[in-house]
């Protein structure tokens, strides 16, 4: 099998796990990102406060991983490109995981904003990942707007409820000409298995390994579980059937 | 993190995942294995026919794994002793899967006779695995019949159509005091990192790997999958939730 | 579309919902079983003790009904038989709902015991439906012991958690000449639907319409909702495709 | 327990099944209605073509119905608006079903358009129900723009696949200050019931009718299987527990 690879951005990543940083401790990040094997972090702009001195998060996250700040926090375009701008200043690179919410039960996004942000941070020439709810013809108009992948949610941000947007997810896949990245919802290995054996291009986890007891082998199993879905979803896995079908001979050589 | 193994008839086994080999080619098996990291390996009797010559599929196998010859052709439990006894004797060792089967539609097991033979050779030394349909009494008197795990089923064999009994299946996890081995239906990776995140012992899987384009990929696939599902199992997830918890700080310093 | 009955112990019913009793007070029952249009309701043995004078909750059964006994603390065949013979004696008729648990905490029911039990009672001249784990082959040796029908769960007795065993008890359907109701787990009318549009024959329900706030409308939903489901099935559903098809006219005389 | 009924659009509705009309014969719809008991019934504009003579279809629909065209073949909100207009001018009356559509692989809608076009028709004084794809952000600029009803698809259309987007869904119901009628993919009487028992104020079933062997039947069956489930949710459901919970007494008399 050819060399497998998630060309995004300028880079080609390996890792098909993108990984949040959102609730956790600065010191255990760099553990868990080695364990997981994941190339792409995310990071809250709040704590890359550069006055927040040695806590600064971009200080614990490996120089060859690709930064992606988000917006969190922001609940409308102009206050997303604002965030992002400032990201971009303060060293953090030209990705940007577009975050609009307005939804405070379920942190739901909103993807009326997320395009507006989507369009102007692309002219400017970020990598522009809205994340987004999984609607297809809002996905198409981040397309059309630059976004470079879309990052639709499989259930409400920490959650852990897994794939429960699996049939739109699904179509967004078979649709779309930009990678699909699930975020959200994704609270356990299988879920994340499943993302990546429909399709999706990569899954970014961040509760899920949070508040794992031992986040660092969570990291670990969240890396293997993309890896495997990733794989199976390559090898072009068999059909899926009513009936039985043996699979070992069962025309018994007892009874001749 | 201690070392994690699975005991089992004597036995330390760091896999999770064992291998059916009754749809493959012999000449694939050895690559097969070799991807998948198994240490046990299920095997037909009519293929280890001694008259095969070359084609004997057990020399196909690596000598470091456990070879577990199933009963299957068996009808009653009579002919799946007389099966275990034959490869015995062929030199394939003390480990069965006891495989009864009169249905030839759905192909499940008959759990009343598979507790006979399961009497008979855990009497006689042998290390007894039976496959059985989901039922926890019939469960526990494989237990004290002398099994030394039990292998329920998760779906219809070869029908790749996932963990479909796990509400029963969970229920055999909590209850019995021997490993339980999900066994029949596993068609996704996803499916066999489900099963270990419940904390079933170990997974097996023969149709979804021997149907898959590319078989040594998607072996390679499930050896992940049931890694990643055993160390999620340890890792101690985090709970499921209705509502959305911010993974990242929310209250923005834009709106101080 | 013909009269659609169901023959069962000489009987001829046209509801598909059997009530269960185990859980009412007894001056409720009456209301519930009229809104609902069971024509066959479970009782407990202890709660038609005769001792207990007017609570008797015979009495609380229109005499139209038919009367179905259980088992309910037989801990093994023999109790399970001398409580059926008991419940006949106090003139509660020859229907006997087997019971037989030994578990405690999934109140499991035990096929092995309960296939004794079959065998004596249906010699004995009771219209005998034995509760049971959703086992092919125990299903079968219950209807060659003479079984007027299987009762397969759902889910745990109690649990409100559906028809979880949906694959097993399909395949009871499909394989069994005697009909199959579905006892146990029923928690919502959507899962007495679905068990009909299934096949099953009847569904029994207790637990979910004694815990609702309004037992009496809670019973009218699932007499309707076995209707609906029964309904369904016999209507030729049509079939589940991937894709979408209009169900309205697309090519737009507005393009012309 | 009080009567329930459905205000919508000066209308109080006492079905909660609305009708679609797209797949049918002509003749045949006036028996399904009466057998479903809808009282709300949708019509494509192409249908109800004046110049198709006895053909037309609202000739068929009884008086006492309220006529729910649809804009069927608009692919953006002008379209829309001037099939609405039509529709009102024709002497359908003044609800209208907003349906905008440019994915002809999974008929997806495009909540943009379809917001703009609510907006309008909203205030020229048409009851406004929008077809949506299932987002809480767009359901709320629906609802701004003056939508007396949202409807969420459960499914693509006419794929008879079920509540596939439930997570979505149960957040709009929750979050919704408008009745949520679930439209689109409801396949079996037990889907219907089952968007009921979340709360859903109605559901609008179209290709499960008419696709069935009996159509009439089938109306029937869905007309049951909403007010099971709208009976369910008034009635208060019982909690799920992962547990068993006896629903007779298992303290044996026979062992005292």
């Amino acid at each position: 099998m050819m060399q497998d690879v998630l060309r995004l951005g300028g880079r080609e990543l390996k890792s098909r796990l993108f990984l949040g940083t959102g609730k956790f401790a600065n010191k255990m990040i760099p553990q868990v990102i080695a364990a997981s094997g994941a190339e792409v972090v995310t990071v809250a702009l709040r704590r890359v406060d550069l006055e927040q001195g040695e806590e600064n998060i971009t200080a614990c996250i490996p120089k060859e991983c690709v930064l992606l700040p988000n917006t969190s926090g922001a609940r409308n375009a102009q206050e997303a490109v604002r965030i992002a701008r400032l990201a971009q200043a303060m060293g953090c690179g030209n990705w940007i995981k577009i975050e609009v919410i307005s939804d405070h039960r379920y942190l739901l996004p909103d993807n009326f904003e997320t395009i507006k942000a989507t369009e102007v941070l692309a002219a400017e020439g970020f990598v522009v990942l809205p994340y987004m709810s999984p609607d297809l013809m809002a996905a198409k108009k981040m397309v059309e707007a630059g976004a470079a992948a879309v990052m639709p949610l499989g259930a409400p941000i920490g959650s852990n409820r897994g794939l429960k947007t699996k049939e739109l997810v699904k179509i967004l896949i078979e649709e779309l000409s930009v990678p699909v990245i699930v975020d959200a919802g994704i609270g356990r290995p299988s879920h994340a298995a499943e993302a990546m054996e429909l399709g999706a291009a990569a899954v970014l986890v961040n509760t899920a390994v949070a508040t794992a007891n031992d986040p660092v082998a969570m990291g670990r199993a969240f890396g293997l579980a993309a890896e495997a879905g990733r794989t199976a979803f390559r090898a072009g896995p068999g059909a899926v059937s009513d009936y039985a079908s043996a699979s070992s001979p069962l025309t018994g050589f007892l009874h001749d």
